[in-house]
């Protein structure tokens, strides 16, 4: 029989640890990876030996570090970039994002809102948005919108493409915005591309 | 004669480049930097020998680019937290962050803005915001908030202090919030004293 090749480790960055059942929505995310071949970890998901240390520390500390060691710990990074609370993508997942880039792993993200950012920030901005020369545009303070036709931030979208990862974007009603999952799906079909073996 | 320390690299990463003389404003960082003993990077400052392979790539990557190898290059990095559009700081702002803290360095981060995380999200969540059981609060779409008293997302305030770096967090008035430099000034000293040579 041929060894048994380990599944790769999949982070599952995102706002989804905010739900109301966010432990449901966890063991939800890690039973499509399962489908697809892949092992889904969940920020939630409670770190082995993690170190005496951090007894010591605040929750709110704890969980970073775990958060971190997860991400470590794993493969690839599948940051559910659905805008939370402002234009862009929840803050904790953006952080996660860049550590993943920063370690040289694939990014993969997924988003159920289809505009892009420009649109997006403009209806943020709402009235104080003024057109300026070119194709830019300035919110009421004077800062300048970016306007490259990205998902959000250019930082995320370059960092996801240049990671060997991809983007999978598609427009969700509102109220189905927490729950509609075709997108993340698309997204660990690819990954699963990415690793025959799985 | 004693040869010369070469001085430590600052990132400074923050939506400063949003602004209607970002230039100025970089000029401004660095040489505040200058005064330290640091040697201040901007985001918007040239790559030295991009890789050829870049000319090929639309600017938003480009950029992506230039700004993670500048990171790369650089010895501390120092965010601007203060919050914006929206609770959180600046979303390319805070994948900086992220990075930096993967590389193992030390990140600091400084604020204009002297609410917590808890209090500035309830002004954004408004009418929506439900108090729940324990000291727990939900927007009106059922997603919790943090509650942990700390600047913004934990992933960000626990990477700083896990990093070696610290917050440095005051209260401005919004028509100074992007002028005024005195937390940012305090992040500085705080990194000359890590950096005794400098």
């Amino acid at each position: 029989m041929p060894r048994q090749q380990p599944r790769p480790r999949i982070y599952l960055a995102g706002p989804d640890v905010f739900l109301p059942d966010a432990a449901g929505r966890g063991a939800a995310l890690k039973a499509a990876c399962a489908r697809h071949g892949l092992d889904g970890v969940f920020p939630l998901d409670p770190v082995a030996d993690p170190p005496a240390a951090w007894t010591a520390l605040p929750e709110a500390r704890r969980i970073a570090l775990a958060n971190e060691a997860h991400i470590r710990a794993c493969d690839v990074l599948v940051a559910n970039l659905t805008p939370f609370r402002g234009p862009s993508a929840d803050a904790g997942t953006v952080f996660e994002v860049g550590f993943m880039r920063a370690l040289g792993r694939p990014v993969f993200g997924w988003s159920n809102a289809g505009e892009d950012f420009l649109a997006r920030t403009l209806r943020f901005v709402g009235a104080g948005a003024r057109a300026g020369p070119g194709d830019t545009w300035r919110d009421g303070e004077g800062m300048l919108l970016e306007s490259f036709a990205m998902t959000d931030n250019l930082m995320i979208d370059g960092a996801i493409l240049a990671s060997g990862g991809a983007l999978f974007v598609q427009e969700v009603a509102p109220k189905a915005r927490w729950t509609e999952l075709s997108a993340f799906e698309r997204c660990l079909a690819a990954i699963a591309r990415l690793h025959p073996a799985a």
